[in-house]
């Protein structure tokens, strides 16, 4: 299942230390052939921490009336496979970064990695590769850009913690001279405008049309482009007043990637399922699913729209071992769910200012409609005088216990996740997968797309 | 993605209630048609309880070395889809009965129904279906025969818990005045021979072998055979002396079966993986999908030399929210698991015996390896007088911490299930289905097989 190293390193030279790929092309006749193997688009997305209880659980909280109204989601629809996610080191739960790393890369490496390997050697990225190749690249993020993920198509770094430096390496590191993201969106202003460095003027330096609102997103015309519309992350979907924002997003990069003549390669990353998954907060989590279901739709609608593009949704982990039911409880009520108003965070900050119990508990009904008993409600009022953590946790205890929600952690597991696909090429991805296979069948996409023999390079053992 | 439930008691009434089916006729030269484009035999295999990260946690715990040594599992390469599991009544969170139906019939239905439909009226199964149509039956269970998984194929009840009634059902109830299990193997001897009734005997009159212990079954020569080698369940997995039970028994069954010239429908349940989820028991859980890949591995070998065979394996729901690592740390540790002798219940029994902290402690060790604090060990052994239920939950919580093991209930939940294929139809599962998708396209390769025009009988909405 595992890439063979030396093949890997191969690849990583060759864009590293400027190696040639030249001895792999072949004549310009059998390009055709090429080119007709592989799409000319590829849009990649990620749903951070989405394992496939996010997409159940999505679907049931769509079912207004259960049972009788369960329909299949867009995520069912395009649902063709699952892929394990282990990392390189002894412990089988990956973190964001060793996981982007083997997405972005095909290789497996230890946790906290961006694109290095467990010598914290490169690893040479799909985006690397598709720029050298005449692709334009695109990041939407709806974290901060530098988030792991992101940084795994577009940086090298031992530690995903690092988030200065791997910002500058999207400036700094160059492919054949080129910026490797020719389209950057989502959150990040606070490691991109700093005291040392000032990237964003860098980067218009360097040719970019840059936004730091949705306003002026709007008037993004052309590549290259930056947009950063937060000093970290977007708001949480649910408290964010901007509808879909991960889908106009989407549709911006979209826009702004689709003229280039070789296609484009455009990761899409629903970055907070995750940190929803971590606070162990169901309403905070489908509402993060359903807008990356409005990104996951504009998707597929230009894949409708331009059928040389292949869409392929993946998640990089599950986060907090939810379950659809708890407590030996045989029963999901999310009509408990959609009456909760905002994040848990959100809610912490408005209860944790309430000094009357009377008015804590109204202020609590209005946000959520969960009524408790009045031993509850003492001791929630009661843990309001906990840090910011420990009465975050005190108010998802509540939401979980009235849905019925479980979970087991508060970081990742090990479930495998799923794999969706749609577009011509769409049954590659079907059936058991590693997620090192998903990123070694898109490089070679992109390999052949511009006629390169990629078995020179890719090892497909 | 429901069945009307017109055509359904279309389907119920002309095997119930003796309509002919006779209309649906199609001529012979049509025949060969619909004989070439369904399979002669159907296994059709239910991990009960398995939901996906059983699969995912069974590949984990057979790499002895983590991460270099992962290798896909038999289930890895035979999973092309995943199935919800949704009962018809308003929870999301179905039991083993109402799932049953829906894998036997086509037909949702309330918690705890066996092949009865919300108004208590009978649902016609597949076997009652295979049954008419001339094929042989068999049912394979590691539970009491007529636990409810199986009692769905078989017996019609408005509550599983009516285990004598559903036993006698097995002999009483006939399609064209047939008995409908040609081979029955698996526990349950206090339900069939009882003071009020011996099914046993008048199974023996009706011409059945009979086994009810391991050398025994092995002289049974031809169908009809009944088995019953346990009072209730057969022991769990991990406890039993015999070495691969559930697979010795799929293979009987297969032998007994492969004559019958219009083939068989088998129905094989790995029944106590949901046992072990329901006592939060990883060791036990492992042992039980070792088991039940085991079986998997001898239908597979089956189809190898009966091509005109198709292999389906997949479970009724998942069952405990079991997560492959938990509290928030990194890792999930099999190696753990792996020395865990006996179940916890066994344990439970072995520890309750003895009255010193020291013997209590070796034992311990002896039995799980797992290394206690002093506070820890103190307070498991003063756990031993609780009841036998805390008592185990004292102990499985020792085992899951130690191995990093998530669980959030001791019921079920509405994770979605895997759905694993192998032989020429396999295809038709691939991608996201309903559970009643499953059956109703078993049940369509039955009548197609014996040249029945399906449209006419179950919907394909």
């Amino acid at each position: 299942m595992k890439m063979s190293s030396c093949l890997t390193g191969l690849l990583a030279s060759s864009l590293l230390l400027g190696c040639s790929l030249t001895s792999t092309e072949i004549p310009t006749s059998e390009r055709q052939v090429g080119e007709a193997t592989a799409p000319k688009n590829i849009i990649f997305m990620i749903g951070d921490g989405m394992g496939a209880n996010y997409l159940t659980a999505y679907r049931y909280y769509l079912a207004t009336e259960p049972s009788a109204e369960v329909a299949a989601t867009i995520f069912d629809e395009l649902w063709l496979g699952i892929s394990s996610t282990y990392p390189a080191d002894n412990t089988f739960v990956t973190d964001s970064a060793a996981s982007a790393t083997a997405l972005a890369t095909g290789v497996k490496t230890f946790n906290g990695a961006i694109a290095v390997d467990q010598q914290h050697l490169p690893i040479g990225t799909m985006m690397q590769l598709a720029k050298r190749l005449g692709k334009a690249n695109g990041i939407v993020a709806s974290s901060q850009v530098n988030h792991a993920t992101p940084a795994g198509f577009l940086a090298h770094n031992p530690s995903r913690r690092n988030y200065d430096a791997i910002a500058d390496m999207y400036l700094d590191y160059r492919v054949d001279g080129q910026i490797v993201a020719d389209v950057i969106l989502g959150g990040g202003t606070e490691y991109f405008i700093r005291e040392d460095r000032n990237l964003v003027a860098e980067f218009k330096a360097n040719g970019y049309q840059y936004a730091d609102n949705w306003q002026d997103l709007a008037q993004l015309t052309q590549k290259p482009a930056l947009a950063l519309l937060a000093e970290k992350g977007l708001p949480s979907a649910l408290n964010n007043p901007e509808p879909r924002p991960l889908a106009r997003l989407t549709e911006k990069a979209l826009k702004l990637l689709a003229p280039n003549e070789q296609g484009f390669l455009l990761m899409v990353e629903g970055s907070q399922i995750d940190w929803c998954g971590h606070a162990n907060d169901i309403a905070c989590a489908m509402a993060e699913m359903a807008d990356f279901a409005e990104a996951v739709a504009v998707a597929k609608h230009f894949v409708d729209q331009h059928p040389d593009t292949l869409l392929v949704i993946t998640a990089d982990h599950e986060t907090g071992g939810l379950s659809i039911g708890a407590d030996g409880i045989y029963a999901w009520l999310p009509q408990v769910i959609m009456q909760v108003q905002m994040t848990a965070a959100a809610l912490a900050e408005e209860l944790q200012a309430l000094n009357s119990a009377a008015a804590f508990y109204q202020r609590w009904m209005e946000l959520t409609a969960i009524e408790l008993p009045e031993d509850v409600q003492a001791s929630l009022f009661a843990a309001r005088t906990l840090d910011r953590r420990a009465f975050r946790f005190a108010l998802t205890e509540q939401i979980n216990r009235a849905s019925h929600t479980g979970w087991t952690t508060t970081g990742h597991t090990a479930a495998d996740v799923p794999v969706l696909a749609y577009g011509k090429w769409q049954q590659d991805f079907a059936g058991f997968q590693d997620n090192t296979d998903i990123a070694r069948q898109l490089m070679q996409y992109v390999l052949r797309y511009a006629g390169k023999n990629d078995d020179n390079i890719i090892s497909t053992d």
